[in-house]
């Protein structure tokens, strides 16, 4: 060992004792005929003394260390006259008596501090230095420290971990899987699995009961805000359990991590709501309810044959903002701006400021009098001073859609509402079974087609495939998806009859699923289960704004390590040893 | 739940209780007016109890239950009046009054028994059937609870776990690298890692200090008995430590898991045996400590300018076999055979039987007399009745293998000394850093080029490379490697002498690791590191003869899944979105 103690180890307590330490030079500075020095390690940071008075030529020695410098050091545990309170070392300083350079640096291309000078391109580029910040370095062991916990929660709840192949086979519409070719298998193909879908399912048949795995899953499309090409999933399935059994043993694994990772108990049950509710109240299937502002239809109480925009809508929604009639006229134009921008899609925004004196003033007062805001006002429960903001439109999901992001809006940058070290989580149920297609007028499945319908709805399958809910969940924390799952079908013919309402062949089905549905035959227990991303999930409880920076080695938005520059051209003589040639991208 | 107990729960304690089963049909048989049902699940076996005479028509209902149909029963605990020591639910059955059929289930193309009558390829192919075996689900529970061991010992010693990428660049030597094409980077391609080594050396650079990873790995070659494409390593560096270190700590994890899932307590120090005397004494550098035999060098006593065979060798061992003196001329005959094989490739095997009366009988009787033998047999060590085995030839590491080889196979096929109960751990350690390739005519790394050599040794890296020993290490149980590493170059100017040896141009030890030789700039610490082979560890401690039976989806020599029947062609689309055309393959 090069070292007795960490950087982080000494107190009050080792004065007089001698010591080494190993680490990096964070800074240093002359004071007179003193030079002070901070070592840093993973485990904190030590003050080292150097008297020009005591020992000359090591005081010059440690003069001409440059910042992150690798030294060894050794010498006596002194008491500061000078403490430093911000840190776990800061009552004692180390007088050196022999200083070894283990190692020189070249300056690092930003400083290697909390907040660093270096952006993000730079940051990616040199992530080795990246990785020495400590808040970076504290995103990473809190991941580890998760990964920690899920096992042991998991283990003791009597799951194994099993690991699946990472080299699977690709099936046909396998459209975003990364493939790789076999040398051995010449003119054949491996791919990189999605996700463990198929196999852990297998597991079930296979009796395995529990399982689960923290799994590597890639998927191959272009990387929409905060996407990686690979990213981990907690994967995990059950056999002989319906919705509540998972659901009670994965809110405790959630409830477990808030209290051992933030030491946050939520001492209730997680709400759990319906996908329509959901879909009713918030506009979303991953509602934040971290604050109110929930939707109110006025549909009712707005029909006077005088506004035809209003009578002419399907739905027509509102949210009242608390305390915010004051808002100025160009505040009201720039939310109207926001609503009207493509990503949110409407193509207005009514108002009505509630006044403090109990009157009305709104962008449609020319078609509605004082008695029918008041109406609308009463819906909303607001009260003098609240700003009642309205969208309307032909279909319903779409303006409920638009009124969310309104409110998101309302609730994060204007009232600040969106607080990170606050969690509100809950359990959306019941999903639709099928998502009816606009463009391919067809249903699709809304989660992958082994999710099994509610049993009491599968009467409805061929005559209102709309109508039919599924057995399916997910979990839900301040508007993030932290992960889902359902309960699978294990029963053949319900397959066959749902592959049937997907629009699959038997022939198609077969080429798709075929090894999974030959398993099934030989007595597959009913099961179910969900996977929670990973990398979300240490970002929600790390208060990261993107996934990104709780992963060692990200990718750019181009899928590129900008660090070793992957991915790269390759030999000519490994293409002919696959037996592929390159064509040239049409540019 | 579908249950309130599982089928491996009740006992004679649970009796009058009302309980409710799930799981599979293990067997029934008919006994006069009763039907015995075994059911099965992970955790055990329970047998079921249907009585005519009580409930006809449930009765007739257990009666045409198939083998692996999966049901649910309800029923009252009873004492059994024929119990069952074998297995821990044998003190009670269940009289069951209501009986769901969940699953039906074909007949399985092979029995689902501890001992099976599938054979290998059928298991493989139906593997979520094999997995329900007893003995094979046991590996896979085994591989689980080692690995959650090996995590919480780490995490103990201070070590994180960080997850470094799949998707990583190829290097230009790496020729058994899996390529992947990147859809988003028309023409170009990540590669699958062989190991994480590059990143777990800039985690260090990085101030990690002690990392691990259960990583997986990937090798695109020839699958030599025992070896699957896609392998599990145990990752392990740490920074400011010097070999013993490293040992300390792996010694401590190794002792750990054989004490956590084998309850078997090393009390001794692992034994460190150097390189050469591994070869010397052994013949190999992964040596079967379980039993003696060593090599006893008869160079000195043999030359006597007759026997031109022992005159002209550069090396003649010897190993003396206990008590087989008496062993026939076909059992010699057939040991010859075997030295000749092209795999051991010895030319000949001399022999001296130790007769009981203290003469001696050997296949060189005419050109070494009583005594002369009599010197051999005292150098061996031989008692009466012993048979010493005589090798010889040129190339002395040849030779020595070539014993090797004899030595075990009296270890295992004569003697029975190979007991898979019996763990005989040791460090082989100071390995020559380079290696001697005859073809190639010059020296090549026996490591990773970042292996560092001895400090001491370094002088000779010009002058006589051969003999320039490594800081590396292996541990070895029983014969087989199960990990292994070495300290790292930490200083830039060695590092490049070593590229120097190697036969690198500076041109090309930029192109292939430039990006880590960049880092090293930066204030690389001194550190080193280790990697076990997790499969073999599990194989080892689960006394298994192949990695495949403590893998769930293992591939075949052929690297295919033949239950998913991977690697498979894909769609011209696919190959078109990714820029590529597939060349014939030369039949």
């Amino acid at each position: 060992m090069y070292r007795t103690h960490t950087c982080g180890e000494l107190r009050i307590s080792d004065v007089d004792n001698k010591v080494t330490l190993a680490g990096w030079v964070q800074r240093s500075r002359k004071m007179g005929g003193m030079t002070f020095v901070d070592i840093r390690d993973r485990y904190g940071i030590t003050q080292l003394v150097f008297n020009q008075d005591i020992n000359g030529e090591l005081c010059e020695k440690a003069n001409k260390l440059g910042r992150e410098w690798v030294i060894q050091v050794k010498g006596k545990v002194l008491a500061r006259s000078n403490k430093n309170s911000k840190i776990p070392t800061g009552d004692i300083e180390i007088l050196v008596d022999e200083l070894n350079i283990l190692n020189s640096s070249e300056t690092p291309p930003f400083t290697i501090e909390d907040e660093s000078d270096g952006g993000d391109d730079l940051r990616m580029k040199f992530r080795y230095l990246d990785l020495r910040r400590t808040p970076v370095r504290q995103n990473l062991e809190m991941r580890h420290k998760m990964t920690i916990a899920i096992r042991n929660y998991l283990d003791k709840q009597g799951f194994i971990e099993v690991e699946t192949p990472i080299l699977i086979g690709s099936t046909p519409e396998g459209a975003r899987d990364f493939v790789v070719p076999s040398r051995m298998n010449p003119n054949e193909f491996y791919a990189l699995p999605q996700s463990p879908q198929l196999y852990k399912q297998l597991l079930m048949v296979a009796g395995f009961d529990r399982y689960f795995q923290i799994a590597k899953c890639f998927r191959d499309e272009d990387l929409r805000a905060d996407r990686q090409p690979e990213f981990t999933q907690i994967d995990c399935e059950m056999s002989f359990v319906e919705q509540n059994d998972i659901l009670g043993i994965f809110e405790g694994m959630a409830k477990y991590l808030f209290k051992e990772i933030r030491g946050i108990e939520f001492k209730d049950d997680f709400i759990r709501m319906t996908w329509h509710e959901a879909m009713k109240k918030y506009g979303s299937d991953k509602p934040d309810l971290r604050f109110g502002m929930t939707f109110v239809e006025l549909k009712d109480c707005t029909e006077t044959g005088k506004f035809t925009v209003f009578d002419s809508a399907k739905y027509i929604g509102a949210i009242c903002v608390p305390r915010c009639a004051d808002f100025t006229r160009k505040q009201i134009d720039q939310l109207t701006e926001f609503v009207k921008r493509p990503q949110v899609g409407a193509k207005g925004m009514v108002y009505v400021r509630c006044e403090a004196d109990g009157s009305y003033k709104s962008s449609v007062d020319k078609f509605y009098d004082q008695t029918q805001l008041k109406t609308w006002a009463e819906a909303c429960k607001a009260n003098p001073g609240d700003l009642i903001l309205i969208l309307s439109g032909e279909n319903i999901i779409k303006t409920q859609k638009a009124l969310c992001e309104l409110r998101l809006e309302m609730g994060t940058t204007r009232l600040g509402l969106r607080n990170k070290d606050v969690f509100a989580p809950l359990w959306v149920v019941d999903f639709p079974m099928f998502e009816w297609d606009e463009e391919a007028q067809r249903f699709f499945a809304m989660h992958h087609p082994f999710t099994s319908p509610k049993l009491e709805d599968v009467q409805y399958l061929e005559s209102d495939p709309g109508a039919v809910r599924a057995n399916a969940y997910d979990m839900v924390i301040n508007g993030v998806e932290l992960g889902g799952g359902s309960i699978r079908i294990h029963d053949h013919e319900l397959q066959e009859r749902i592959f049937k309402s997907l629009g699959f062949t038997p022939e198609r089905a077969e080429k798709q699923f075929g090894f999974l549905m030959n398993a099934f035959k030989f007595g597959a227990p009913p099961h179910g289960g969900l996977a929670f991303g990973l990398d979300r999930f240490v970002s929600m409880l790390a208060g990261l704004d993107s996934i990104r920076d709780c992963i060692a080695f990200p990718k750019n938005n181009s899928g590129r390590d900008v660090m070793s520059d992957a991915p790269s051209q390759i030999d000519d003589e490994q293409l002919e040893e696959l037996y592929l040639e390159l064509k040239q991208p049409d540019k």
